[in-house]
């Protein structure tokens, strides 16, 4: 009998077993952290800026000097100095005076706005014509405006952007806290099976699902190791797998779950270690495995490349994200679907989509196709106890 | 004077500049290409799947031969013979027999449809008998289904996924064309920068936006190399900018680029070779500069790392991606505005913003400020003719 789940109850399951497995950090130099997880929190140790700097080039004014001024009626201000870049101002202005500043440089004390150098004329006798007025804190970025000091800055389990190298720069993290990439190791079963790179002999096929599978790990953040191809012989998947697992944190099996006469994964996982579930109630993604190959989480993904795919993305992906600490955050388009999808008849369905501006069109993808799924920018799911979608339904897609 | 172009102006100037600039392909080995760029179109150079491939474990039947077929009135087949896993079948089935083939392999000839092995019942004396009707063609993927000889199927300039490692698998594809990444030089300039790891002293800054472009270029694919920080000083930054440019298909300089007095980049840019143009009538990104450093195409990026960080995005991406050949393809969400975003005056406007669900929240990020860019999930262009935008809106944010 196999031990049938629904999707959600089978990404619990695994997410709390990835949850629990722990991960290492490890210290990474700032150019080599976009990608990676954030494994601490950081914090800000200083005020963002330091001090009150300009925006523009221009003059640090007293707002008040400059209220009602205009080209037909400046304010005239003394130049009390010059801040030079890479220095701070040193001096204060009092009422009445001004100060050359140029873009980034600080603002000297008891100034509160910046007249544009455009908005000003410089004139004989150290005097300042401001032609604009300035309201409080124009052109100004205040002392601690971009981020106070000690203020929770970026969570632990964000995959850090270019952005965010920007704001650890920013804060003098030239090494950030990431956590270890989780090692996964793919495993292609089943007799037909040869490598792309050779000529099929009789009815042999090129196994595809092993180095899509192994890409698709590395898209996710892993440190994915492609472990080859074992012929559907109990002894040798046995000693494959455990040799595999010995090496990773996830062991992903690729064909050889189905509930026919070559199901050797599921007896080999229940010799070695457990099965927790053989079977979603899913469409596509039935013959879905997972289990414990000598302590290490072991899912089996269907031989059926859009099946597989699909069955990585929403089950494996936020596996390989818990083990890597990540808060995984799906990216959704919300799209009409271009035509009616039928009814699922009971299980849950992952139906590939093609997005065309706000609109998706569904792709049926015949079991063992592949070329459809790379026409595929995401796919959306459809409850058990949905009859089926209209042409033109509100449908939500999860972007691969 | 400056020579201020819209951005769609400016655009199209460095894009046509980006491809002429040609690229060179390499042959990378199939696990190695996921996020590489295909340099050649790929053809099919045979039928996929091979032959008429069965989609379950079960029996090949003459669909004929089944049809009325029920549980209570099975049709009674003669088991002609089995198909094994990894040969081709080798016999003909004639009326009234069938065969036995697994997921994956060769129906023989004469067969058209499958019936799955729950849907039939072995009997003594080398009978089947077949409980329910099928359909020509049912759990059957006929040969050329997926993928017919000579077919164009993954075109050049196409951005390879972990599906289409998968198809150039199945296609036999062991080594795959693709673009070299395109070199990309950042220099950052700025006599109050300094490098992340040091301590502020005086008004000195650290420079963020050195490593965040160095890692936003790779994120579009780049081989970028940051060359450091240079002052505001133009023999010092002349000799920087053509040790760079000797290494570098396209050079990026951070700052330096206001129209105030320490504009020494373009200064620098017209001495080394030409400046195309000085000023982009864009919100932000006014002080965006463009022009060539010895035949190599220099784009000087605003200060401020938002400002910077979106003309990258708008302006250096689409170049990069043209300089490895690649048809860029923007992710774009339908949103609606949270809040109102008043008139930007004569201008186009990107306005970052973060998105909720189906909302799209304006983030109004001040000159100089970083973390709210953090925050963001993308950008909306306002056209230079809208007066503003109200709350509710209908937009298209355009993905980092």
């Amino acid at each position: 009998m196999l031990n049938v789940l629904t999707l959600e109850e089978a990404q619990n399951f695994v997410l709390k077993i990835a949850k629990k497995h722990g991960f290492l950090a490890e210290s990474v130099p700032l150019e080599s952290v976009s990608g990676r997880v954030l494994a601490k929190s950081i914090a800000a140790d200083a005020d963002l800026p330091a001090f009150d700097r300009s925006a523009v080039d221009g003059f640090a004014v007293l707002s008040r000097d400059t209220f009602g001024a205009s080209a037909a009626l400046p304010s005239l201000l003394r130049l009390a100095g010059e801040v030079k870049m890479g220095e701070r101002a040193g001096f204060a202005l009092g009422a009445g005076t001004c100060a050359a500043v140029w873009t980034g440089g600080e603002l000297p004390q008891g100034a509160d706005a910046m007249v544009m150098l455009e908005e000003a004329e410089t004139l004989p006798g150290g005097l300042v014509a401001v032609e604009a007025a300035a309201v409080p804190g124009r052109h100004v970025v205040f002392r601690g405006d971009d981020v106070r000091r000690g203020e929770p800055l970026l969570p632990a389990g964000r995959r850090l952007s270019a952005r965010d190298v920007g704001l650890l720069a920013a804060l003098g993290v030239a090494e950030a806290p990431v956590s270890a990439r989780p090692r996964v190791g793919v495993l292609s079963t089943g007799d037909e099976l040869i490598d792309p790179g050779e000529t099929p002999a009789g009815a042999q096929i090129r196994d595809l699902n092993g180095p899509m599978l192994t890409a698709a790990c590395e898209e996710a953040g892993a440190d994915a190791r492609f472990f080859g191809r074992v012929p559907d012989d109990e002894t040798a998947l046995k000693r494959a797998m455990r040799e595999a697992a010995e090496r990773c944190d996830l062991l992903l099996l690729s064909g050889g779950s189905s509930a026919g006469a070559k199901d050797a994964a599921a007896r080999c996982l229940e010799a070695l270690g457990r099965v927790f579930f053989h079977g979603l109630a899913l469409k596509p993604g039935k013959p879905t495995l997972a289990g414990m190959t000598d302590g290490t989480l072991t899912i089996g993904l269907p031989g059926h490349p859009a099946a597989a795919y699909l069955v990585f993305h929403a089950l494996v992906r936020p596996v390989i994200a818990a083990m890597a600490g990540e808060e995984l955050r799906e990216t959704i388009v919300p799209a009409a679907l271009t035509q009616a999808v039928p009814s699922n008849h009971g299980r849950e369905e992952l139906m590939p989509v093609r997005l065309k501006g706000a609109e998706a069109e569904p792709l049926f993808i015949k079991s063992g196709l592949v070329r459809p799924l790379t026409r595929a920018d995401g796919y959306i799911r459809i409850p058990r106890d949905a009859e089926g979608l209209p042409s033109g339904a509100r449908v939500d897609v999860i972007l691969f």
